[in-house]
């Protein structure tokens, strides 16, 4: 007997036919002994349609009141999947933030979970019913629904797991697993098995959209074992797990992209101690995430040109920040790129093998691809190229490391 | 200064716009100093659409569940108009059920309301911020949600009144307030200023819709003034009060009628001590509401004919109920008509005038309209006729008791 976490996302609950299929995976687990949470997100389109109704009542909304109308998508899964199960003579009982309950602090709209009180569901549990626990939802200090932001349910789940216990926590989506390049663009890309948490940490910051960044760091953290599964397809996942538990292990694991990014140049900024300070103080406090950071000595030995990337959705925003900060920057000018893309290698091996950034950049040479910027990490290599050559440095790149399928 | 609670029903806030109309009247009531609580119902539609996510999901569906299920639209609602409120620079906060909170028994799907705290709402009035309460839902003694049964959100409105010892409930709709007979019918009918509770009661109980029984019962419990009165139009609706505070009061107040019922006569019963109970017994047993009954004596002495009505939709139970139970009952016959129409004429003022019912058999005999059944309360005398004749019975005795606007 083990105890299982599910989580089931919008697209896998976007009606009662598909909630009937994910009581059907929810009853094989139960039929083989087990004790079941299921994490549910709100059906596909619903959260969506409650956010419109807010930004419609009003453009700059109160959070906590946001958090109470959208928290109701979740409630309504709940129920109806508990129903189901009920129908099918599996004992279920939906359980909400409020009531298990699933301690928030205070940031309405993107809470942190503080606490998970679980001994209802394991009162339950004793008895054999499988809880369906709402997702992306929890109960702050002043007694108040709070939600997580959007992509909460994985953290939910994850959160949820780890105070369980859990053996495991089976995240189940639309696609098969955790592959070593986005298959839409990379044919020969194959499933991985299994994969590090530190590998799925950097390759759902780098762009792949698998997994929420913020359920990967928390499954690490608490060492839950998280399974990326799909609910269609009826065959084992990609396990996330610790490094130990991958015997064979390759180089580079996986090769993730983004287009969500922006370049932005500070052209001739006076070279002076403080100037950084000057530059990113301003975006940080405006919650604009910057990401790769470049710095060239100009020839006069007096300025430097600065390069970095946020994300494309805040560039206009940070270029109006940075113009507002020209007297003080010092800048000559500022020019900007938002036809760029962020390509990343990612393994764990890279801690112990040397050559992989020089293979990087060797393919890419070979392809014509001129390199914008580069930024490293213990086991990543990401290189920011031209938009247009992102399907033709992926598909290169996977064939350098030996990633493609046979 | 006052203290009022306004209720808004589900077409009041069908839409984010219709809520910013709703705002609009609250606001009115806010800038002459009033202390507010508004009561919301879900948008409209809202509630039928999740009733059919139950029912799709469990034909026989756990009420636990199905409250979970559809508390979810008050809850959007409440959020919504706090969020439009805010918008509109009036503080304002959303509670819940579980939040208030407002307690009920575990009648899940058709609870009672057992028992509401007041002290946070108290607390916020003294703040100057208004509270928009999710009505139609409570918290059970298991502390899950539960929901009230079908128009609940009146019988919330007024609970909270009384709990806040409210100057006036006022339920916004989309009549502008209780008329002497149905307008859609009777073209001569006026609006009441002021209607005593025991009448509305009545009314709400011969078929008036303009609100929920329940909630008349309530008010005329803990002696609630509420106001029926439109959304729409700009003007007083009726005043639901105390007889001593109607001045001008006339024997007739308004005239009801109902085709939901249908009449069930058992032809030759025994004419013994029990036979009633073993007639009406295994109805009540099986929640078939039975409303008039009238009892003849038959011409052998030995057996009676009994004629009774019941809901139009319990009419196909009933008689399998009754046919099941035709051994101990020991009816020759079983006829139904569901060919019916229930008029009813109402005034407190008939306790101290007679000729009250005279009056109206004599008008519907003049109109060659046949009564199958009659029943009389102190205040009420009620007839069965054949359906078709409503229109007409409606109008005849509206002018015969003075009724008919100049």
């Amino acid at each position: 007997m083990a105890r299982l976490v599910m989580k089931f996302g919008g697209t896998s609950v976007a009606n009662v036919e598909r909630i009937r299929h994910v009581a059907s995976l929810v009853r094989r687990e139960v039929e083989a002994g087990h004790e079941v949470a299921v994490v549910v997100s709100a059906m596909a389109g619903t959260t969506n349609q409650l956010v419109a109704f807010c930004t419609d009542a009003a453009r700059v909304h109160d959070a906590r009141e946001y958090d109470t109308v959208v928290a109701a998508g979740e409630q309504i899964t709940s129920g109806l999947l508990a129903l189901v199960l009920q129908a099918e003579g599996i004992p279920a009982r939906s359980w909400q933030g409020w009531q298990i309950p699933m301690r928030t602090d205070d940031t309405h709209a993107a809470a942190r979970i503080v606490d998970v009180d679980t001994r209802i569901l394991l009162d339950r549990f004793k008895e054999g019913q499988v809880a369906v626990v709402s997702g992306f939802q929890g109960l702050g200090p002043d007694n108040r629904i709070t939600t997580l932001g959007r992509g909460g349910s994985d953290t939910s789940a994850v959160a949820l797991a780890a105070a369980l216990h859990a053996d495991r926590c089976d995240i189940y989506t639309d696609v098969e697993g955790v592959f070593t390049a986005d298959p839409r663009i990379v044919a020969k890309a194959r499933k991985l098995d299994k994969i590090a948490y530190e590998e799925m940490l950097e390759l759902a910051s780098a762009g792949a959209k698998v997994l929420h960044t913020r359920s990967v760091g928390l499954a690490m953290l608490h060492r839950v074992r998280v399974q990326v599964v799909s609910s269609f397809a009826d065959r084992a996942g990609t396990l996330v797990c610790d490094e130990d538990e991958i015997v064979e292990q390759g180089v580079v694991s996986g090769i993730a992209y983004s287009r969500d990014e922006a370049k932005i140049t500070l052209v001739r900024v006076p070279d002076r101690p403080g100037v950084a300070a000057s530059i990113f103080g301003p975006l940080a406090d405006k919650g604009v995430n910057v990401d790769m950071i470049v710095q060239n000595v100009a020839d006069d030995g007096k300025t430097t040109d600065l390069t970095f990337t946020v994300g494309r959705a805040d560039l206009d925003r940070a270029v109006s920040l940075l113009e507002g900060a020209r007297a003080q920057i010092g800048f000559a000018r500022l020019s900007t790129d938002d036809g760029v893309a962020k390509v990343s290698v990612i393994g764990v091996g890279m801690r112990s093998h040397a050559g992989v950034a020089k293979t990087m950049f060797q393919t890419l040479a070979e392809k014509g691809i001129n390199i914008k910027v580069i930024t490293t990490s213990e086991i990543k290599v990401s290189v920011l190229i031209d938009a247009q050559y992102t399907e033709l440095a992926l598909r290169a790149l996977h064939s350098a490391y030996g990633l493609d399928a046979a």
